[in-house]
Protein backbone atom coordinates (compact mmCIF):
# COMPACT_ATOMS: atom_id res chain seq x y z
CA UNK A 1 0.00 0.00 0.00
CA UNK A 2 1.61 3.31 -0.99
CA UNK A 3 0.43 6.67 -0.38
CA UNK A 4 2.31 9.87 -1.71
CA UNK A 5 2.12 13.68 -1.72
CA UNK A 6 4.32 16.85 -2.58
CA UNK A 7 4.04 19.89 -0.74
CA UNK A 8 5.66 22.93 -0.35
CA UNK A 9 7.17 24.37 2.91
CA UNK A 10 7.52 27.38 3.69
CA UNK A 11 10.95 29.50 3.15
CA UNK A 12 13.09 29.14 6.19
CA UNK A 13 16.50 30.79 6.75
CA UNK A 14 19.72 29.70 6.15
CA UNK A 15 20.15 26.85 8.99
CA UNK A 16 18.97 24.05 10.53
CA UNK A 17 14.89 23.58 11.12
CA UNK A 18 13.21 20.98 13.13
CA UNK A 19 10.17 20.26 11.17
CA UNK A 20 8.71 17.06 12.81
CA UNK A 21 5.50 18.56 13.35
CA UNK A 22 5.58 20.47 10.18
CA UNK A 23 5.34 16.83 8.04
CA UNK A 24 3.23 14.94 10.59
CA UNK A 25 0.11 16.92 10.92
CA UNK A 26 0.09 17.13 6.84
CA UNK A 27 -0.20 12.99 7.21
CA UNK A 28 -3.14 12.00 8.85
CA UNK A 29 -3.26 9.10 6.64
CA UNK A 30 0.08 7.37 8.79
CA UNK A 31 -2.45 6.82 10.75
CA UNK A 32 -3.69 3.91 8.21
CA UNK A 33 -0.07 1.80 8.54
CA UNK A 34 0.33 -0.52 11.01
CA UNK A 35 4.27 -0.79 10.01
CA UNK A 36 5.95 0.73 7.15
CA UNK A 37 7.92 3.68 6.38
CA UNK A 38 7.95 7.41 5.44
CA UNK A 39 10.39 8.46 2.98
CA UNK A 40 10.91 12.13 2.99
CA UNK A 41 12.46 13.47 -0.56
CA UNK A 42 13.85 16.85 -0.38
CA UNK A 43 13.87 17.63 -4.77
CA UNK A 44 17.00 20.22 -4.66
CA UNK A 45 20.67 20.22 -4.79
CA UNK A 46 21.22 23.36 -2.19
CA UNK A 47 19.02 22.15 1.13
CA UNK A 48 19.01 18.81 2.84
CA UNK A 49 17.20 16.73 5.02
CA UNK A 50 18.64 14.81 8.49
CA UNK A 51 17.27 13.40 12.01
CA UNK A 52 18.94 14.80 15.04
CA UNK A 53 18.00 16.20 18.39
CA UNK A 54 14.98 17.87 18.52
CA UNK A 55 14.70 19.34 22.21
CA UNK A 56 17.98 21.84 22.41
CA UNK A 57 18.06 24.90 20.00
CA UNK A 58 21.46 25.28 20.29
CA UNK A 59 22.75 21.68 18.71
CA UNK A 60 21.16 23.36 15.25
CA UNK A 61 23.06 26.78 15.48
CA UNK A 62 26.12 24.25 16.24
CA UNK A 63 25.27 22.59 13.14
CA UNK A 64 25.08 25.59 10.95
CA UNK A 65 28.34 26.83 12.62
CA UNK A 66 30.46 23.66 12.04
CA UNK A 67 29.25 22.76 8.64
CA UNK A 68 30.58 26.20 8.10
CA UNK A 69 33.72 25.73 8.82
CA UNK A 70 33.85 21.62 7.45
CA UNK A 71 32.46 23.65 4.13
CA UNK A 72 33.36 27.01 4.02
CA UNK A 73 32.85 30.05 1.78
CA UNK A 74 35.08 31.34 -1.04
CA UNK A 75 37.66 28.01 -1.14
CA UNK A 76 40.34 29.14 -3.41
CA UNK A 77 39.58 26.13 -6.03
CA UNK A 78 36.12 26.26 -5.65
CA UNK A 79 35.07 26.92 -9.75
CA UNK A 80 31.59 26.64 -9.85
CA UNK A 81 30.56 30.44 -7.90
CA UNK A 82 27.61 31.53 -9.95
CA UNK A 83 25.73 32.10 -7.63
CA UNK A 84 27.65 33.67 -4.89
CA UNK A 85 30.03 32.50 -2.02
CA UNK A 86 26.80 30.31 -0.32
CA UNK A 87 26.47 28.43 -3.22
CA UNK A 88 29.07 25.91 -3.72
CA UNK A 89 29.23 25.00 -0.16
CA UNK A 90 25.35 24.02 0.03
CA UNK A 91 26.11 21.77 -2.79
CA UNK A 92 28.72 19.94 -1.19
CA UNK A 93 26.71 20.04 2.61
CA UNK A 94 23.84 18.65 0.62
CA UNK A 95 25.44 15.54 -0.14
CA UNK A 96 26.78 15.26 2.92
CA UNK A 97 23.77 15.16 5.00
CA UNK A 98 21.41 13.76 2.06
CA UNK A 99 18.67 14.51 0.12
CA UNK A 100 16.10 12.08 1.98
CA UNK A 101 15.39 10.44 4.94
CA UNK A 102 13.01 7.28 5.97
CA UNK A 103 11.71 6.72 8.89
CA UNK A 104 9.88 3.43 10.05
CA UNK A 105 6.23 3.26 10.70
CA UNK A 106 4.96 1.37 13.71
CA UNK A 107 1.33 1.23 14.83
CA UNK A 108 0.49 4.63 12.57
CA UNK A 109 3.42 6.56 14.11
CA UNK A 110 6.56 7.54 12.93
CA UNK A 111 8.97 5.62 15.31
CA UNK A 112 11.38 8.13 15.94
CA UNK A 113 13.43 7.77 19.31
CA UNK A 114 12.56 9.91 22.04
CA UNK A 115 15.46 13.14 21.01
CA UNK A 116 15.16 12.87 16.93
CA UNK A 117 13.50 14.86 15.34
CA UNK A 118 13.49 16.07 11.35
CA UNK A 119 15.80 19.08 10.38
CA UNK A 120 15.42 20.80 7.16
CA UNK A 121 19.13 22.26 6.47
CA UNK A 122 18.57 25.49 4.27
CA UNK A 123 22.40 25.91 3.03
CA UNK A 124 21.21 29.15 1.08
CA UNK A 125 21.39 32.30 1.75
CA UNK A 126 18.12 33.46 0.19
CA UNK A 127 14.90 32.01 1.49
CA UNK A 128 12.92 29.08 -0.84
CA UNK A 129 10.35 27.17 -0.23
CA UNK A 130 11.30 24.03 -0.81
CA UNK A 131 9.35 21.21 -2.63
CA UNK A 132 9.32 17.92 -0.49
CA UNK A 133 7.98 14.26 -2.31
CA UNK A 134 6.37 12.58 1.11
CA UNK A 135 5.99 8.81 0.01
CA UNK A 136 4.31 6.17 2.51
CA UNK A 137 4.52 2.57 1.52
CA UNK A 138 3.10 -0.49 4.36
CA UNK A 139 0.52 -2.43 5.61
CA UNK B 1 4.85 -8.41 2.90
CA UNK B 2 6.93 -6.36 6.22
CA UNK B 3 8.17 -7.85 9.42
CA UNK B 4 9.29 -5.51 11.79
CA UNK B 5 10.94 -6.04 15.61
CA UNK B 6 12.89 -3.70 17.71
CA UNK B 7 16.56 -5.16 19.66
CA UNK B 8 18.85 -3.55 22.07
CA UNK B 9 21.91 -3.67 21.06
CA UNK B 10 24.77 -5.17 24.16
CA UNK B 11 26.61 -1.62 24.85
CA UNK B 12 29.71 -0.69 22.81
CA UNK B 13 32.85 1.78 23.83
CA UNK B 14 33.20 4.75 21.60
CA UNK B 15 34.55 4.03 18.56
CA UNK B 16 33.39 1.91 14.93
CA UNK B 17 32.12 -1.54 15.29
CA UNK B 18 31.31 -4.43 12.95
CA UNK B 19 27.89 -5.95 13.72
CA UNK B 20 26.90 -7.58 10.25
CA UNK B 21 26.52 -11.10 12.92
CA UNK B 22 24.97 -9.19 15.36
CA UNK B 23 21.80 -8.12 13.02
CA UNK B 24 21.83 -11.18 10.67
CA UNK B 25 21.81 -13.78 13.50
CA UNK B 26 18.58 -12.04 14.91
CA UNK B 27 16.68 -12.50 11.78
CA UNK B 28 15.87 -15.50 10.22
CA UNK B 29 12.79 -14.28 8.78
CA UNK B 30 14.93 -13.06 5.98
CA UNK B 31 14.82 -16.03 4.60
CA UNK B 32 11.41 -15.53 3.43
CA UNK B 33 12.30 -12.76 1.26
CA UNK B 34 12.54 -13.54 -2.37
CA UNK B 35 13.48 -9.80 -2.93
CA UNK B 36 12.97 -6.84 -0.85
CA UNK B 37 14.99 -4.51 1.43
CA UNK B 38 16.15 -4.69 5.65
CA UNK B 39 16.03 -1.38 6.43
CA UNK B 40 17.68 -0.73 10.29
CA UNK B 41 17.34 2.17 11.91
CA UNK B 42 18.49 3.52 14.89
CA UNK B 43 16.71 5.57 17.62
CA UNK B 44 19.48 7.63 18.88
CA UNK B 45 21.14 10.82 17.56
CA UNK B 46 24.67 10.55 18.97
CA UNK B 47 25.49 6.99 17.64
CA UNK B 48 25.19 6.34 13.96
CA UNK B 49 24.81 3.58 11.15
CA UNK B 50 26.98 2.46 8.04
CA UNK B 51 28.66 0.41 5.58
CA UNK B 52 32.20 -0.03 4.88
CA UNK B 53 35.08 -2.31 4.97
CA UNK B 54 34.32 -5.46 7.11
CA UNK B 55 38.28 -7.52 7.48
CA UNK B 56 40.61 -5.11 8.96
CA UNK B 57 40.22 -3.30 12.04
CA UNK B 58 42.32 -0.68 11.47
CA UNK B 59 39.84 0.58 9.18
CA UNK B 60 37.69 1.43 11.88
CA UNK B 61 40.33 2.65 13.86
CA UNK B 62 40.81 5.00 11.17
CA UNK B 63 37.81 6.42 11.03
CA UNK B 64 37.83 7.06 14.79
CA UNK B 65 40.64 9.22 14.73
CA UNK B 66 39.39 11.08 11.51
CA UNK B 67 36.24 11.55 12.94
CA UNK B 68 37.61 13.01 15.63
CA UNK B 69 39.71 15.68 13.75
CA UNK B 70 36.29 16.50 11.86
CA UNK B 71 34.65 16.63 14.75
CA UNK B 72 36.67 17.97 17.42
CA UNK B 73 35.83 18.24 20.83
CA UNK B 74 35.60 21.56 22.76
CA UNK B 75 35.32 23.84 19.41
CA UNK B 76 35.36 27.48 20.76
CA UNK B 77 31.75 28.11 19.06
CA UNK B 78 30.00 25.00 20.31
CA UNK B 79 27.15 25.98 22.74
CA UNK B 80 25.58 22.73 23.66
CA UNK B 81 27.69 21.31 26.03
CA UNK B 82 25.48 19.97 28.39
CA UNK B 83 26.50 16.25 28.38
CA UNK B 84 30.48 16.75 28.06
CA UNK B 85 33.20 17.66 25.50
CA UNK B 86 32.13 14.41 23.17
CA UNK B 87 28.57 15.83 23.25
CA UNK B 88 28.34 18.00 20.08
CA UNK B 89 30.81 16.31 18.00
CA UNK B 90 28.21 12.55 18.51
CA UNK B 91 25.66 15.26 16.90
CA UNK B 92 27.20 16.43 14.13
CA UNK B 93 29.04 12.78 13.80
CA UNK B 94 25.70 10.94 13.90
CA UNK B 95 23.97 13.19 10.91
CA UNK B 96 27.07 12.68 8.41
CA UNK B 97 27.03 9.65 8.83
CA UNK B 98 23.13 8.58 8.93
CA UNK B 99 20.71 7.15 11.50
CA UNK B 100 20.16 4.06 8.69
CA UNK B 101 21.01 2.13 6.70
CA UNK B 102 18.40 0.19 4.06
CA UNK B 103 20.34 -2.80 2.29
CA UNK B 104 18.82 -4.93 -0.73
CA UNK B 105 17.96 -8.57 -0.05
CA UNK B 106 17.87 -11.13 -2.74
CA UNK B 107 17.11 -14.69 -2.41
CA UNK B 108 16.76 -14.43 1.64
CA UNK B 109 20.02 -13.10 2.21
CA UNK B 110 21.71 -9.28 2.37
CA UNK B 111 22.78 -8.33 -1.04
CA UNK B 112 25.62 -6.50 0.18
CA UNK B 113 29.76 -6.76 -1.38
CA UNK B 114 32.11 -9.00 -0.82
CA UNK B 115 33.76 -6.37 1.46
CA UNK B 116 30.91 -4.45 2.72
CA UNK B 117 29.78 -4.64 6.24
CA UNK B 118 27.62 -3.06 8.92
CA UNK B 119 28.99 -0.41 11.09
CA UNK B 120 27.53 0.47 14.91
CA UNK B 121 29.40 3.94 15.52
CA UNK B 122 29.19 4.88 19.06
CA UNK B 123 30.34 8.97 19.11
CA UNK B 124 29.88 8.99 23.25
CA UNK B 125 32.67 7.72 25.58
CA UNK B 126 30.11 6.49 27.89
CA UNK B 127 28.36 3.39 26.37
CA UNK B 128 24.85 3.23 25.65
CA UNK B 129 23.00 0.08 24.65
CA UNK B 130 21.61 0.95 21.75
CA UNK B 131 17.71 0.68 20.11
CA UNK B 132 17.21 -0.75 16.73
CA UNK B 133 14.31 -1.06 14.70
CA UNK B 134 14.59 -3.49 12.15
CA UNK B 135 12.19 -3.45 8.96
CA UNK B 136 12.58 -5.92 6.45
CA UNK B 137 9.71 -5.20 3.42
CA UNK B 138 10.04 -7.56 -0.08
CA UNK B 139 7.98 -10.81 -1.16
CA UNK C 1 5.29 -5.46 -6.60
CA UNK C 2 9.36 -5.85 -6.87
CA UNK C 3 11.86 -5.47 -9.55
CA UNK C 4 15.90 -6.24 -9.05
CA UNK C 5 18.82 -6.37 -11.44
CA UNK C 6 21.92 -5.95 -10.70
CA UNK C 7 24.42 -4.29 -13.51
CA UNK C 8 28.21 -3.34 -13.89
CA UNK C 9 28.97 0.31 -14.53
CA UNK C 10 31.89 0.50 -17.16
CA UNK C 11 35.03 2.11 -15.09
CA UNK C 12 34.80 5.39 -14.20
CA UNK C 13 38.15 7.42 -13.44
CA UNK C 14 38.52 9.60 -9.54
CA UNK C 15 36.20 11.56 -9.78
CA UNK C 16 32.52 12.29 -9.33
CA UNK C 17 30.69 11.32 -12.69
CA UNK C 18 26.49 11.86 -13.45
CA UNK C 19 25.31 8.45 -14.39
CA UNK C 20 21.63 9.49 -14.32
CA UNK C 21 20.82 8.43 -17.86
CA UNK C 22 23.05 5.24 -17.94
CA UNK C 23 20.51 4.15 -14.76
CA UNK C 24 17.76 5.29 -16.36
CA UNK C 25 18.25 3.73 -19.71
CA UNK C 26 18.50 0.11 -18.29
CA UNK C 27 15.05 0.44 -16.43
CA UNK C 28 12.37 0.37 -18.97
CA UNK C 29 10.56 -1.62 -16.21
CA UNK C 30 9.80 1.81 -14.31
CA UNK C 31 7.23 2.91 -16.37
CA UNK C 32 5.13 0.19 -14.60
CA UNK C 33 5.07 1.68 -11.67
CA UNK C 34 2.62 4.38 -10.84
CA UNK C 35 4.18 5.32 -7.27
CA UNK C 36 7.13 3.25 -5.41
CA UNK C 37 10.76 3.89 -5.13
CA UNK C 38 13.74 2.96 -7.08
CA UNK C 39 16.70 1.89 -4.72
CA UNK C 40 20.52 2.13 -6.09
CA UNK C 41 23.02 0.06 -3.85
CA UNK C 42 26.82 0.32 -5.04
CA UNK C 43 28.20 -2.96 -3.29
CA UNK C 44 31.40 -1.51 -2.96
CA UNK C 45 33.45 0.52 -0.05
CA UNK C 46 35.65 2.70 -1.81
CA UNK C 47 33.14 4.22 -4.21
CA UNK C 48 29.60 5.95 -3.31
CA UNK C 49 26.16 7.62 -4.81
CA UNK C 50 24.76 10.65 -4.28
CA UNK C 51 22.31 13.09 -5.87
CA UNK C 52 23.53 16.55 -6.27
CA UNK C 53 23.45 19.26 -9.53
CA UNK C 54 23.07 17.46 -12.80
CA UNK C 55 24.08 20.85 -15.12
CA UNK C 56 27.42 22.42 -15.03
CA UNK C 57 30.75 20.32 -14.22
CA UNK C 58 32.34 22.30 -12.32
CA UNK C 59 30.53 21.41 -9.47
CA UNK C 60 31.65 17.71 -9.72
CA UNK C 61 35.15 19.18 -10.00
CA UNK C 62 34.77 21.24 -6.78
CA UNK C 63 33.50 18.06 -4.74
CA UNK C 64 36.22 16.02 -6.19
CA UNK C 65 38.94 18.95 -4.83
CA UNK C 66 36.86 19.77 -1.60
CA UNK C 67 36.55 16.30 -0.45
CA UNK C 68 40.31 15.75 -1.23
CA UNK C 69 40.87 18.35 1.59
CA UNK C 70 38.26 16.97 3.93
CA UNK C 71 40.02 13.57 3.13
CA UNK C 72 43.27 14.03 2.91
CA UNK C 73 45.55 10.82 1.57
CA UNK C 74 48.62 10.15 3.62
CA UNK C 75 47.23 11.32 7.09
CA UNK C 76 49.63 10.91 9.78
CA UNK C 77 46.69 8.67 12.08
CA UNK C 78 46.11 6.28 9.22
CA UNK C 79 47.08 2.80 10.03
CA UNK C 80 45.02 0.98 6.36
CA UNK C 81 47.21 2.06 3.25
CA UNK C 82 47.57 -2.02 2.26
CA UNK C 83 46.26 -0.57 -1.31
CA UNK C 84 47.86 2.54 -1.42
CA UNK C 85 47.33 6.74 -0.15
CA UNK C 86 44.08 6.55 -1.85
CA UNK C 87 42.57 3.83 0.16
CA UNK C 88 41.60 4.74 3.57
CA UNK C 89 40.20 8.41 1.93
CA UNK C 90 38.41 6.38 -0.46
CA UNK C 91 36.46 4.21 2.81
CA UNK C 92 35.66 7.56 4.67
CA UNK C 93 34.32 9.51 1.52
CA UNK C 94 32.18 6.18 0.74
CA UNK C 95 30.58 6.52 4.23
CA UNK C 96 30.39 10.05 4.17
CA UNK C 97 28.63 10.08 1.07
CA UNK C 98 26.86 6.97 1.73
CA UNK C 99 26.54 3.57 -0.62
CA UNK C 100 23.06 4.18 -1.59
CA UNK C 101 20.59 6.54 -3.13
CA UNK C 102 16.39 5.88 -3.14
CA UNK C 103 14.06 7.93 -5.15
CA UNK C 104 10.88 8.59 -5.23
CA UNK C 105 8.89 7.10 -8.52
CA UNK C 106 5.99 8.95 -9.53
CA UNK C 107 3.93 8.15 -12.52
CA UNK C 108 6.72 5.27 -13.83
CA UNK C 109 9.52 7.96 -13.59
CA UNK C 110 11.89 9.06 -11.29
CA UNK C 111 10.61 12.08 -9.38
CA UNK C 112 13.61 14.25 -8.98
CA UNK C 113 13.82 17.87 -8.95
CA UNK C 114 14.80 19.74 -12.06
CA UNK C 115 18.34 20.08 -10.66
CA UNK C 116 18.99 17.02 -9.84
CA UNK C 117 21.14 13.99 -11.04
CA UNK C 118 22.56 10.84 -9.93
CA UNK C 119 26.49 10.76 -9.14
CA UNK C 120 28.93 7.80 -9.15
CA UNK C 121 32.01 8.95 -6.94
CA UNK C 122 34.69 6.93 -7.60
CA UNK C 123 37.20 7.43 -4.57
CA UNK C 124 39.83 5.05 -6.28
CA UNK C 125 42.89 6.05 -8.35
CA UNK C 126 42.38 2.85 -10.66
CA UNK C 127 39.44 2.46 -12.71
CA UNK C 128 37.44 -0.10 -11.64
CA UNK C 129 34.00 -1.43 -12.74
CA UNK C 130 31.49 -0.98 -10.27
CA UNK C 131 28.89 -3.39 -9.34
CA UNK C 132 25.03 -1.87 -8.32
CA UNK C 133 21.84 -3.99 -7.06
CA UNK C 134 18.95 -1.57 -8.76
CA UNK C 135 15.59 -2.49 -7.08
CA UNK C 136 12.19 -0.57 -7.95
CA UNK C 137 9.36 -1.28 -5.06
CA UNK C 138 6.12 -0.30 -5.95
CA UNK C 139 2.74 -0.50 -7.06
Amino acid sequence: MFFQKEIKLKPFSRGFHLITNVITSQLSEMNDFRVGFLQIFIKHTSASLTINENCDPTVRGDFERHFNILFPENASYYQHDYEGPDDMPAHLKSSTLGCQVMIPITNGKLNLGTWQGIYLCEHRNQDHGRNLVLTIMGE
